[in-house]
């Protein structure tokens, strides 16, 4: 049964039938708003999922695909020190597309939210008609009468520290590209149930991440000075957060390694750590000498800023490296 | 210019510099999320718009896709009886798409939010590739310590009101399929520049739609019992608040041609009244005798459930029809 012979509300019930309550919500799907009850400051964010650049449908189930959908922008939420109250999605697919895919993107979306984030829930969005699979999530947290962490907070002498896993997404990507077989029938050396058996952390990491949500608010509640999601490298987003507060971030291989040089039984290098991608982790800085929150590594320190650039590794000047979806061309994508 | 070649970070400085700020907002685009301030309950919802099958490039200018973009979702807002606050837009598009798409489509939300939701701007988004060019927008408004208005609470005995153009959206693009040149070549009557000279009302209507947003918070205050944003068609919309209100709404074909018989020097039939599509007016209901906000005009009246069917044209039943992004095939979409 395909979207296109179902039609418009009959795939809308069936997807809604796949979606809990979210904690926050007064009114749910169904009208022309949602309605939210929050005790503090609203954040928002929204992210994009296409179908080519973003995801294949050769790799992901409509599971993960929606696991993922909600993974990375609550991240993005738990990154402001905000707890996540309310997603809304907005999916457009081919009148070909299997309703099967639109309920298991609902119940993937349903389930990341429940695992990651238990209260959020889905409370809204769109269904329409596009060329490849699209899929745009926004996601809203409450801050609970806190102020929000920018990336702007980092002072020198802070300690930089990162919660989460680092490098094994990029793994995962860089697997699936070089071995599993594509959907445009390229010949690779592996099915993707052989790659599921031989690198499981790898390829969840980066088909189904499961970011540290509750850390962000663990993380403001600990007196972080800036946090920010990790989503195009360590090293891209560590550059962002040092030039918004104006300062160097010093990332030290050595804490690098201690802390993140060995995930779940793989070993993963400083610099498919720095470049990996895709990790949604949460970076961090904290005053000297506090607490870190369970879960959060030391990995360096920040500095005062100065010549050379705004991301240093041990010292010395870095350039970072990672992904930007218009100047990286990615085989068989448009 | 395209945006393969400038990439995504100087595309979306260029972007970033063409949105005004948003009064609600304490942080902008630029961190992981926006932050919010709201002084109720939060409303919230998206919508989605893709080259093809929602628009064409051909007919509009990014201008006015941008602003068509904000002014449809900030009716989703209206409907519920809040105050606009925010949007956050996901964009994605072709690597060949000139800059200036998106510059133009920039300034057209921001002048939407000025000229129809004055405060409200955009605080947050994301780039990113796509075949087609794909927008998601969502809109989130504040219901400033007052109930929402839903779909659900209409009863017998109330007055049926609408506010805003009706029929004059689907005229705009009847006369767009019929008579202006499409992008694929198909041979027809006219130029853009020619319909735009002969019929700028219709024409206005369907491109860049100016809903009555303001009258959102205006009928909540005065009391609308049900009200809802008419997007598929009147009579499609009409049957949802029907359904939803556990009521009939009973329309009178002599109101509507008295109140919108002629819009603006154009001839509106009551049948094109019923089956426009995106006129996104207010559908209001409000307990007999309430006085109506300026801009709303009566158009019927709520009866109980009853048999044959949710609506009811002049007491007999009617059966609704308008919009299925899925069963409807426009020419030339995929």
């Amino acid at each position: 049964m395909t979207v296109g012979e179902l039609g418009e509300r009959d795939v809308l019930a069936r997807v809604l039938a796949r979606l809990g309550d979210a904690d926050a919500s007064s009114v749910g799907p169904g009208d022309d708003c949602a309605v939210l009850r929050h005790a503090g400051d609203v954040v928002v964010t929204t992210d994009t999922m296409i179908e080519g650049p973003d995801f294949r449908l050769a790799w992901h189930d409509g599971f993960e695909l929606g696991w993922k959908l909600a993974a990375t922008n609550l991240s993005d939420v738990a990154a402001m020190g905000a707890r996540p109250t309310a997603l809304t999605v907005a999916l457009a697919v081919p009148r070909e597309t299997p309703v099967m895919l639109l309920e298991r993107i609902s119940e993937g979306l349903d389930a990341a939210c429940r695992a990651l984030a238990p209260g959020c829930g889905v409370v809204g969005g769109d269904l329409g008609r596009a060329p490849v699979v699209t899929a745009a999530v926004t996601a809203l947290g409450d801050l609970e009468g806190r102020a929000p962490v920018l990336r702007s907070g980092a002072h020198s002498g802070d300690v930089i520290a990162y919660a989460g896993e680092l490098g094994l997404a990029g793994l995962g990507l860089s697997l699936l590209f070089a071995e599993a077989t594509d959907v445009d029938g390229t010949a690779h050396n592996r099915t993707l149930g052989q790659l599921w058996s031989e690198q499981p952390e790898a390829l969840a990491a980066q088909l189904a991440p499961a970011p540290p949500i509750p850390l962000g608010v663990a993380a403001a509640l600990a007196g972080a000075t800036a946090m920010m999601d990790v989503s195009d490298s360590l090293s891209i987003d560590a550059e962002r957060l040092s030039r918004a507060s104006g300062v160097r971030l010093d990332l030290d291989p050595s804490l690098l390694e201690a802390g993140f040089g060995e995930q779940q039984g793989i070993s993963v290098s400083v610099e498919a750590m720095l470049a990996g991608g895709e990790d949604h982790g949460l970076l961090a800085t904290f005053p000297s000498g506090a607490e870190l929150p369970a879960g959060f590594r030391a990995i360096g320190a920040v500095r005062e800023a100065g010549a050379g650039g705004a991301l240093l590794l041990d010292g010395e000047p870095r350039k970072a490296r990672g992904w930007d979806p218009y100047t990286v061309r990615l085989p068989g994508s448009n």
